[in-house]
């Protein structure tokens, strides 16, 4: 059954080809007129300026841990590849978003360029920009774990498979911590660089200045245009190829676990089956998204509202076809006495689908939340905040009991009651259906700044109104989709989480089976008190870190602000047109201000699992990442939809409800999108690297936690 | 060791017979003026009127509920008494808050009265108020802790003592869901009140038609004033007579079960007086605060910094007098190999003092966070909302980490290491020790609302400024006490819900060992799917039951606003001070408003549980209570700091700073405080009873839970 192995390396490859195609395909269009083109190089310049800085500070960080590690490897506290596997880890969860990044920052003139054309054909440049984010991502991720299955398979080969396979397993873990270490950095760093520049363009440009979004004479308006890519673009790339990893090397690893269950004559085929499977369907999943990428047609004179069904096309076809796949996949790997594994799948798939559906519901204006909170903002900024927030908080119920039901689903239809390891391999499962369609969710979702990009471009170069109308019609529909592909994102961390825990604990087990009778048996049981003060300690942490991320921005900010006004005041004919203003000046102060404030909220992340670690013991540690899982799955749901409802507020009285632009309404419709960014595109889909990055940090430092455990 | 019980009604008594003689001494001061007086009137017709709508509709749900239990007592599903005990928990809660309502209404036209003589005056009347207001909630619940404990005595006096007091503490839980039960409807009711009276009152008057705050002209004035006492007075005194009362019944539960541990013939007497201990310490702390009040003193002259320390050094006095009285009850009740459990109450109190200071310096505008709020104001309002937010999800960590550290400290004192439920034991008693000193800690809680009613008063009787000005510095002062107070309520309720989640843990095994085979044994490891669902469903609540609070408020405030606009508009003469607006029909439309509103939120809190119960068994219930629990501790202490905080940054701007009162800055710092009053006021506390009210309502239910659960 080794050869079910190479369906992975064969994925990776189709999908780094296709995205090459694809490329090639964008590369080959017009950039449009010289001011377009000189717009689109300060914004490629800015961005790479600001990614090869944040490189040197990640650097340093990697440098750090890759030291720890060995040194924890030279004293047998963690094996021998893991420093590698961790290295690996980062630099590929880098490497996607930096070439999500090129690609995007190459397609935004392109985009403008056809939007002049048509709507269509702006969105086929957009979206193919999207799609090679989303092939590198499910390519790169594939790749390497190909390549660390086969080093590590020949590194232990002297071992009988079913001692083997944990051991590969356990070991590949670390290559997602080092995914989400990076992706943890580049999405605050991101995250944070963004919403400052954004919010630094608008306190002064349109609210104290009064001039338009996106106007040339604005300095924060090229760091604002920066941003979307390095946070929307290379942030979001890093974030998905580790929830994309982190599910399959989980997965892996709950498949080990698992097989141990069986009688010893099955053991070794068996869990070799399992630990290939989800690598296995991950591939089925990439080929469907790109069948799902050629879905995605309209007629040169679409309309958003056609372009909107194409492109749903695309995704939920991709997600039917990798249910069929799936299901043969399943039968003829594990066998028909397993099919309840494909139902496990499914149930992610179905899960996800619905996830998508209900961050639409909460955050379009099609429906009442949203349209609520603009309503609420005729009594002005107070009530636009507090509908806000309720809507938000509110919106994480109904996706709270669609998990809850996935992860009850997939752990019964995997055989649950009567193999307790199998339900649980289950549940992981579901978390590699639910993301198996990556390459065309991711697509949906990182098409949306390259539309925004372009629309700036428009802007600047003083394109015809038209052009601008479509690429706002491009990024709106991109927020609509976006949705649905946070929706398979969101859900897919609580799933793989929830594995992540349940292989620590497993990890936990073995490490003090080893250490022998001079340390008590685990107990797990919630009355433990140390266990419940982990929960305590994780739910805490949640809202600590969503705070220090906010108030970064906040930080960051202010400074934008300050140098953005004096800029106004002090460079002369600034205000008039007839001076540049100094945009690469505000893009350095962005970067140096982001890249000093992602290092606590980061730091907090990583060093809490390992100190409660050692305080608590490995009891509580489980508890810390079940109450940061927990709570963190709900927090993260509510600010991203608090804070997509308030976008789509004030886009909806923009529209011309409730006064329309410049209305006390619109102001106060401000209010709450300004208070929205940082939820939605910092801190919110910052936990979801989090509690991930948590359980990896626990499961690696373990060794190290049972060796200096006080109590 | 019987004898030790009678410390528990002669403290009762005690305390009920010098909240008389305050009474009187209160009803001795003078009114003051007709038009004074018939303020008071007013505001005091208004909270009777609320007060009676509100037990019209209570009283249906208890009857209900009553019924409810009735016929699962009749089915033996529940023990007999346990429907009665219910009834009588809510009679006394109710009763808490209506006879702390009738002193607060008759005492703040005589706090303005005496403030006309000196501020020190002002505080005595205000501060009798408020400790009358203590002293009922502590002899009203130990009185009828004491009345059950002799009438459950004597219904099971067949029974051997060891198998009587499980069964006797079991019942009494009972007794903490009906007062659980009644503090929920008064806390999300008369939060709802008081924050939709006063947004309503400040987003038209003050906002809209630029008239100060308690202008007689404004209708909603007199609700304002009205609600301060139904929400901040009747409200809180049901909750907190509920978190007093359901601390000392969940340890005499823990009690029960502790003493199993040991021998034969120890058990007996052991069990008892570890039953009783928690009435006898609460006894003490109850001198301790009457000792404390009379340490309360300060010359004529004292300015605002002489009397808070005066009020510290009551507070401070009597947690002191606590402890060194504990230390002498666990030595001769328990002896003193069972001194640890000195050290339990030592922590709760400890950590009691410290969370309060936490609170202050999250909240107070001594401190950098409020002010860091304030400068924030001068970029706008989406800064001051996400500087807010930021100060107060931080602030929850360090008041996370006391509670956990006061956790570990209260089960490893009492020798949780060697005997697992003395530790529980414990961390209950912890709770018990915190909340011993409420007399006087509530009463620097309680009587802010007098001394903001008091300056309402003084305000429409247009009394000289300086009387105004002297009842805002004992209002700021409330708030100051006020926080202190709060940290001990609230870090109370993490304690006592742990216990709960103990005490519901215990039942639960009790009643699956009575159903015999038929069910499995509980697994409650933290990787069991159904419990960490539980977890996931626990957390989630939370956030919903805050949501839908806020929302309650949103939708009864904009329904202000209408009624405060149409009569600013159609009333003619009344913008000229002629014609006096419908007081009383503002009070009637936030009486309606509020009573509808309350009921979704309050039915989730209780449904909630028995349907996870049903569906997830009761394995998913102990997740439900332990995610709600931690979550709701955090999400309780993040509302409630933010909330402080931007109204104390509100008032630190009106005092001058960033510009002050009429500025932009100021503008942005009332946009703060109106998104902050349903954070601190309502959603905030209501989460402190949710929290334990589910997991009455869990303990309960656990018979029928047990007898239909469907997996």
């Amino acid at each position: 059954m080794q050869w079910l192995y190479w369906f992975a390396p064969a994925g990776a490859l189709v999908a780094l080809g296709f995205a090459v195609l694809l490329v090639l395909g964008i590369l080959k269009k017009k950039e449009g007129t010289d001011v377009m083109v000189s717009i689109a190089k300060a914004v490629r310049e800015g961005a790479t300026a600001y990614i090869k800085r944040q490189y040197s500070v990640v650097a340093i960080f990697f440098v750090v841990v890759f030291a720890v590690l060995l040194t924890l490897a030279i004293l047998k506290l963690v094996p021998l590849p893991v420093p590698f596997a961790f290295i690996t880890g980062g630099f590929f969860s880098g490497l996607s978003g930096f070439l999500g990044l090129k690609v995007a920052t190459a397609s935004s003139a392109r985009t403008a360029n056809a939007a002049q054309k048509s709507l269509n054909s702006g969105l086929r440049v957009a979206f193919s920009s999207g799609m090679v984010m989303g092939l590198v991502v499910v390519g790169l991720a594939l790749l390497d774990l190909s390549i660390w299955y086969v080093i590590l398979n020949s590194v232990y080969k002297a071992k009988p498979v079913v001692e083997r396979l944990p051991i590969i397993a356990s070991t590949m873990l670390n290559f997602g911590m080092g995914a989400s270490f990076y992706a943890l950095f580049a999405r605050v760093g991101g995250g944070i660089f963004t919403k400052a520049a954004d919010v630094g363009a608008d306190l002064v440009g349109k609210v104290e200045a009064g001039i338009p979004e996106d106007d040339p004479r604005n300095p924060a308006v090229i760091a604002d245009n920066v941003g979307d890519n390095v946070g929307d673009v290379a942030g979001m790339g890093a974030d998905l190829y580790e929830s994309y990893a982190d599910s399959i090397v989980a997965t892996m690893a709950l498949a080990a676990a698992a097989a141990g269950g069986l009688t010893a004559a099955l053991a070794a085929e068996m869990s070799l089956k399992m630990v290939l499977l989800p690598l296995v369907i991950a591939a089925v999943g990439l080929i469907a998204s790109i069948i799902g990428f050629f879905l995605v047609r309209a007629g040169e004179r679409a309309e958003q509202r056609v372009l909107l069904w194409a492109l749903r096309r695309g995704i939920w076809g991709a997600a039917l076809l990798t249910a069929i796949g799936a299901f043969f996949v399943v039968w003829f790997v594990l066998g028909p006495s397993y099919i309840g594994v494909f139902f496990s799948v499914l149930t992610g798939l179905v899960a996800g689908v619905i996830l998508g559906f209900l961050t639409e519901y909460f955050t379009s204006d099609n429906y009442r939340p949203t349209k609520g909170i603009a309503r609420s903002a005729e009594t002005g900024p107070a009530t636009v905040i507090i509908e806000g927030l309720s809507v938000g908080m509110i919106s994480a119920a109904p996706s709270v009991i669609v998990v809850a039901a996935a992860v009850l689903g997939a752990f019964y239809f995997a055989g649950g009651s009567n193999n307790f390891n199998m339900g649980l391999y289950g549940v992981g499962i579901a978390a590699v259906g639910m993301l198996s369609t990556l390459g065309i969710t991711l697509a949906t979702d990182a098409y949306g700044p390259v539309a925004d990009n372009a629309g700036g471009n428009a802007e600047m170069a003083k394109l015809k109104p038209i052009v601008r109308k479509r690429t706002d019609a491009l990024d709106s529909l991109g927020n609509t989709t976006a949705a649905t592909g946070k929706g398979f994102a969101i859900g897919s961390a609580a799933l793989t989480a929830l594995a992540l825990l349940v292989a620590y604990r497993n990890e936990a087990q073995e490490a003090i089976r080893k250490a022998g009778s001079t340390i008590a048996a685990l107990d797990i049981s919630l009355t433990n008190p140390r266990l419940l003060i982990g929960i305590f300690l994780g739910a805490m942490l949640v809202f600590l870190i969503s705070a220090l991320i906010m108030r970064a921005i906040g930080t960051s900010a202010q400074a934008i602000v300050k140098d953005v006004r004096h800029q106004f005041t002090h460079t002369k004919g600034l205000m008039q047109g007839k001076v540049k203003p100094d945009y690469a000046g505000t893009v350095m102060l962005c970067t140096k201000s982001a890249q000093k404030q992602m290092i606590v909220p980061a730091l907090s992340a990583m060093v809490t699992p390992v100190v409660a670690g050692i305080i608590l013991g490995v009891e509580g540690v489980l508890g810390l990442l079940a109450g940061a899982i927990t709570t963190g799955f709900a927090m993260a749901i509510f600010m991203a939809n608090s804070g997509g409802a308030w976008d789509n507020a004030k886009k909806f009285i923009e529209s011309g409800q409730f006064g329309g632009k410049g209305s006390d309404a619109h102001k106060a419709g401000v209010v709450g999108d300004t208070v929205g960014d940082p939820f939605k595109d910092a801190a919110g889909p910052a936990l979801n690297i989090l509690i991930k990055l948590m359980s990896m940090v626990s499961i690696v430092f373990l060794g190290l936690v049972v060796a200096l455990k006080l109590f």
